[in-house]
């Protein structure tokens, strides 16, 4: 679906601290390769020059909300939907769950505002998404981001 | 004052991205890092056996607003404030400064929420801020979390 | 077979630094995952409390040879194999392969010497590797490590 | 000394792993951060646009051992000296110092080859050192190196 994608990965020893669990800043990171792989499953790289002007995504708005840890070598689900479509930005919603757990347990949940830009002379400026790209996002059913 | 503190960090080359900023979740490391600067500032580690039993400080919550890339080398202050003060739980607030710019630049804030908790039979519980540290921590003023 | 293993990953955004590559430290990074993944195609996790006394894995060195970058989107083959074996300590090769080109390309060789140890007391000591892992463990033929 | 240089660095929480330790892979970062106080300490950025035309320095090798583990608040002095200087290569010797042990103790030794190259058409070639910036930089004395 053109709302979301899903991606599993496994939590990796350098993904922890000192206190066992996986460091909150890396639940960034795990959203933003579930971003990556929804642009890849729509034809595109993030990094594309598919467009013309190029277009780049810098992040304006993050936030999670942590609600039970992740441990090594946990496998984690990074469900991510289109919460927001604006004609210059997206949001994204995230929801982490544990799979290795019965049943599987929700740990997390994400959001993530970015914008549309390109860049002239050094400059970044926001721009309209590429119709070629917007014309295949859709924004989740609102039961999906209740 | 116990209700503030100031860190200044240059910017690292591993904190950047192909994008040739900071990675979007460099900014949570610096956040903590000035909220462990703040407790040693107290007198305490955040990773403390200086109270009976041992607590720790989970996050719970965590946002970043970004209005402006840092690079490579760039000086950033992260001016951390108690924005609110529970029994359990402390929120701070963050503001980043990029200070090799005249005049100086908000360049994003941030906002995090921590509870303290204390480890038994491996599980962890929320509890009561050791009296020793929570007299420390004041709320800052209001004009300065507006 | 248990004198190799070959895990394939994708760069992420994250791993990139302003020169548009992966940063060096995070081939480190990458040949661990790869250690691990071995570990646990002998039913065992690197953590592990299946052998009594628990033990770890500290590296005591670790050295990388880098011929070509690697981008952002990149698939890498790491190719892990035992170059040595002794009675507390093992050395792992490793092989990175780009295999988005054509033909695929090696683009780094690695190497780490990890040591098994006991914890006792808060202090790590080296011990003999338990023979259940032991015994699982064969060191690669020579035309492999050459 | 145009051979060498220091930095104090305290281990963040984030460096850490669930070891509770420094993870190996930041080591790398700790010894690229010295190289790049060095330059600066040249008057020059390791990202230069002050030679014509631009220079970078990609890793070509790198190696660390490990003799003890650096925890979190540990404060780290990183001692970098010039080991070799080719004509397009540099060499550098790493000494990590915990400081806060008495007497102060060697926690690892690190090395790292970079060579000076070039951008055209989107490949890199390795260059000779620019005279301005070789000029300047020395190899440290034998007896520092041994």
């Amino acid at each position: 679906m053109p709302y979301e994608f899903k991606i599993t990965r496994r939590v990796e020893f350098s993904d922890t601290d000192m206190a066992g669990i996986v460091h909150y800043s890396n639940f960034f990171r795990y959203m933003e390769t579930a971003e990556h792989a929804f642009f890849r499953s729509l034809g595109y790289s993030i990094v594309t020059k598919q467009v013309d002007p190029p277009v780049g995504w810098p992040r304006v708005r993050a936030e999670c909300e942590y609600k039970s840890p992740l441990r090594f070598e946990d496998e984690v689900e990074v469900h991510m939907l289109v919460a927001e479509k604006k004609s210059k930005a997206l949001t994204y919603l995230f929801r982490f769950h544990k799979l290795n757990a019965n049943p599987r347990v929700e740990v997390a949940t994400g959001r993530l505002t970015v914008v549309c830009v390109t860049h002239a002379q050094g400059k970044m400026s926001a721009t309209t998404i590429p119709k070629s790209l917007a014309d295949q996002i859709e924004i989740a059913p609102k039961e999906l981001l209740a």
